[in-house]
């Protein structure tokens, strides 16, 4: 169900690319119970002018190396499991040796019938079929 | 009043793009009663590389074809609207031979005066101006 | 913490899509309060096939020159401030000679404890860590 936008400055392999998917995909399976297969991300390059951030917003030291993360996903997570999906994140991207200063992550939250995953269908909230009643 | 973000892989013609872009529009004036003239649309494509989708999840076979869409709405639709417009959006997709696996939807809702269409104006929740007492 | 997405056609300046950074962040300090630093922006430039716009949805006549703006906040800001923030960006944008009919803004709202912006930490919902009681 999260729908995964990531965005970067330009320079990174195709490889590196696809560990940093990889190592928050694996996060958000292993936090907030995002099943392993739901998996749906678009990475973004951007020249360094064209990617803006603050290089010390609230006294961390950011470089041009930010992963920007911005996860759409819906609602009932805890603020708990926001806490520790932040956190693995971090740990998980921090093994590919991104500095934990430079995960930035946002989540934005919607309905659960909000999704369609394929064939035109609310793939979490179907439409409820009344029974023939059988007498 | 929607924002629709389309996303692709690289590999569509100009007037491919723009008949997805129809396609979709008109699903949305079809179905959830969106005005005509209210189409505000992103297309951005991506390398096979950077748009990332899970082939089969829910077991619904995906294909590079996929067509991921993003629509920023106001509140106030019913799941039975939303139903209607993803079904209506994988038809209209359909008639344009894509496969109605690679339709994937998600809406994001946001309050109505959330929007500004130009002028620096809340388009949709004006200011009231207080009438002067005529005596 | 606002996270602001600016899409514009292709054709200006890196200086110029500073400008409009520059003066989107500006209104965004001037009106709502967002601390000076909390700059995060990513800016994206289109063909122009791939940017669809109406030309004039709510008789507002809108050019290529058009600036789509998607900003994700917190939520909390009043109608009042929504509509102040909407002014302002269409002033300091016009500033830059870019018509207020051009200027196009949406925002969307998350919870306080959906940032992170570096250190895997919820920055504004930290976790309360219970004190040891001292006898």
């Amino acid at each position: 169900m999260p729908l995964v936008r990531i965005e970067l400055v330009h320079g990174r392999t195709v490889e590196q690319r696809q560990r940093i998917g990889d190592a928050i995909h694996r996060a958000l399976v292993e936090t907030i119970g995002v099943p392993e297969r739901d998996r749906f991300q678009l990475i973004t390059e951007h020249s360094a002018s064209d990617l803006v951030y603050d290089r010390e917003y609230l006294n961390i030291k950011r470089t041009d190396n930010i992963v920007i993360i911005q996860i759409t996903l819906s609602t009932g997570r805890t603020a708990a499991q926001k806490r520790a999906l932040f956190r693995r994140i971090a740990e998980n991207l921090a093994a590919l040796d991104i500095r934990r200063e430079d995960v930035w992550i946002n989540l934005v939250e919607v309905a659960k019938e909000n999704w369609s995953f394929g064939l035109g269908l609310a793939s979490y909230a179907p439409e409820v079929v009344p029974q023939k009643a059988t007498a």
